[in-house]
């Protein structure tokens, strides 16, 4: 039976696909943010409704922090020896600084842009959006075959923007119930914007809060300037000798586990004709700022980096306060590949800030998060499957390719569920996700729910 | 005729005098913040009225930024040939961060403490209450005498907390009217607990607010992280500069004008045993952090600093945010001393920035003041006068010292004046000026007013 009919419906539903996602959107779940968490449960209820009116088995599941949302079809479906688990996460980043925003974040709206039509704010794109593609494909299957063409586990967290600290014992604790053939994961983005691609490469993510004391209390820099110590230079001190001056990170041990790229990846990777130029370009940049002896590509998928989210001392509002702080702190993340040790390398990097520290400092450490990379295997048959499905759908032919964000969640599926993981998303370079003005193409949208019918049809077939 | 009933009148007065200056505290009249500008209406109003109580001939005098207030008492004095000034600051210092005050700061009390009773709250010392004890001599003087003992005029800015931008035109616009014998300023502090101070050598001082962009907007550290240049590694390379592993200021030609201390100075400086140890201890520090081969009265008092006063850039709420910021910003400033020129190490510091930068930066620089040492001369009698009056009230012979902190009032008096400054306070080093939980010692108030009493006596005695 072809998928036409279903396609069909996805192209004459999608205003109402749309709808939804908006009413989703309007939903300001941030999970960083303790005032959110309100909004949080009612994005799950939100999510619970949705799948129940699917057909799915679906409820709310509490943790310790925001709660999961897990819905399972398994009844009456085309192919029951085929069962599939979609993951995506229904929290959203923080949305400052919010005076940067065009519009209120969470108030979306379809936009005409000259690149054409745009779904904007907060989550469009990550991961409410991509979520929806999945959820808008079944429903399309649904509508119009009456059943689903294969068992489908629904798995939405809560907790993604925030380092995930509930989905491990989450999984641990419910390993029988989630257990499936295989994991597809929507929170990944296109190549450029007409190549679909399959991620087999995750970078891993270290988080790291440091906080530096000198003084009792903040002194007048009148006063003790000159003879106290400043813990805002002492931190900036310790900064800039995060990096070498070839741009290698100095954290002693940091390159143990990393591999050189294979020759094969490599020669796919040239292939696909990166221009970093263009890349930074749309970000107003010019120069590739990392290791000096590496490609573009090889900087944002292959290699680690020692990256400063944050930074924050002193007096830091209107006008200028001659203060002389008693504390500076900034937020630090190493995104890990290969074989790198994130424990190991919290311990080489805090033992690296203490052995800068001058006389009448202290620090203490917050450690956020601490996921290894990921590499998955293409061995499996359903990888190519999935790659020839998306195929069909786009202009270019689907790429295996690298991904410099960390998606902890696909190793948990091989290390707690022993299940491979696929990641296939639709978002685009400039949807600005983590940033104001977050958007998601209307087109990513709409090819992105046309895809999974495809996906879903493929997978199933196999079976 | 003696001062004995005048300073009884004062200690009989004290609660009064007290209540007095509870209500200016109680205005808060934060120059630096533009929301507090109706209160620094209100502080000069309240001024005003007090002055006019003491039968000065007083106004709110208006500027582009918040007023002054000029009061003056010229007629029926027992020593018209003498005209003394007496300039104090009615702004305050912003009051963040609010968590560490242990009470309202604008909520002034008076607390019994293990040292004393003190007066608590937002310039309690600096500057309102160091202010009143000047008003109040005159107050007390005036109830008991019927007249005052020679010509006043009192001269109160409010934007001493922020660079006092009106300050030089106001001055050059009523120079004639302001014209006296010499300026008091009540701004400084006693050395150590109990030896009363004239400061005769003050530190200049520069701001710069220094923000740094990169990429046009936020990134996302997955995505970009490794190949996009991050703000704050450079904001931090660039502070982490600025010194040597000596403590020296790297900026180009920064030396050029500091004095080496003379014999003199330096042996008068030693005999008051200042113990660096102690005075960092009270603040929960030890070891002094300034040039290697400088003394800590040296580091406070006789030589230039740089100073970063403040930082942020990127994400700074609760948790993490990979965020790839697209700006970092510092305040940073310099305490001058001898002949440094201000404009020129400004330019200097400008010059060092760019020339750190790496492509795909741009900064972007905000002066905040710039004014430069000052050094009064000792050679005019008054200065010897009013020691020796000093002397009689406390426990200890006054002293000639430096003072850390930027006074730049004293330099213009000299400049657009030609008017000598003396520079007499109260304050303690534990007195938490710019700091939360800012007091004011009874005794330093008490004292200080009985001090201009004798003062006052003293100078108009010469005429």
């Amino acid at each position: 039976m072809s998928t036409d009919a279903v396609l069909t419906h996805v192209d004459s539903q999608l205003g109402a696909a749309t709808e939804r996602l908006m009413e989703l959107l309007r939903i300001p779940s941030i999970s960083t943010d303790p005032a959110h968490a309100e909004a949080c449960q009612h994005a799950a209820d939100w999510l619970v409704a949705d799948l129940a009116s699917l057909g799915a088995e679906a409820s709310k599941r509490p943790t310790p922090g925001h709660p999961m949302v897990v819905g399972h079809i398994t009844e009456g479906v085309d192919n029951p020896d085929v069962h599939v688990l979609f993951y995506g996460h229904y929290d959203v980043q923080p949305v400052d600084p919010l005076d940067l925003w065009d519009r209120d974040p969470f108030d979306p709206q379809v936009e005409d842009t000259p690149r054409g039509k745009v779904i904007r704010g907060r989550g469009a794109s990550d991961d409410k959006g991509q979520l929806m593609t999945f959820v808008e494909a079944c429903r399309a299957w649904k509508a119009e075959r009456g059943t689903l063409p294969c068992k489908i586990t629904f798995f939405f967290e809560g907790e993604e923007e925030s380092g995930s600290p509930s989905l491990i014992p989450f999984m641990e604790d419910n390993a029988e119930e989630l257990k499936s053939d295989i994991a597809l994961i929507c929170d990944t983005g296109l190549f450029g914007t007409e190549t679909p691609a399959i991620v087999t490469m995750l970078r891993g993510l270290l988080g790291e809060e440091v906080t530096i004391t000198a003084s009792s209390k903040d002194l007048h820099s009148g006063m003790y300037g000159g003879i106290a110590m400043n813990p805002i230079r002492v931190l900036s001190r310790m900064i800039a000798g995060l990096h070498d001056d070839q741009g290698r990170v100095t954290v002693p041990g940091f390159y143990d586990g990393v591999p050189e790229l294979p020759q094969d990846i490599r020669d796919q990777w040239d292939g696909l004709d990166f221009d970093a130029t263009g890349f930074l370009g749309e970000v107003g940049l010019s120069d590739p700022a990392g290791e000096a002896d590496r490609t573009g590509l090889e900087m944002i998928w292959s290699r680690p980096t020692c990256e400063i989210n944050g930074i924050t001392g002193g007096y830091t509002g209107e006008g200028f306060k001659t203060v002389l702080p008693a504390k500076a702190s900034a937020k630090i993340s190493f995104r890990l590949v290969g074989q790198q040790d994130p424990h190991r390398i919290r311990e080489n990097f805090r033992a690296y800030v203490q052995s800068s520290l001058p006389a009448d400092c202290e620090v203490t450490f917050h450690g956020h998060g601490a996921s290894p990379a990921g590499q998955m295997s293409t061995d499996d048959p359903m990888f190519e499957a999935a790659r020839q499905a998306l195929s069909l759908e786009w202009p270019q032919e689907a790429a295996y390719v690298g991904c410099g964000g960390s998606i902890p969640i696909a190793g948990y599926f091989k290390s707690i569920l022993a299940m491979d993981a696929m990641l296939i998303g639709f978002g685009k370079d400039d949807d600005q996700i983590h940033s104001p003005n977050e958007k998601y193409d209307l087109d990513s949208f709409h090819r992105g729910i046309r895809s999974w019918v495809r996906v879903l049809e493929a997978l199933s077939a196999k079976g």
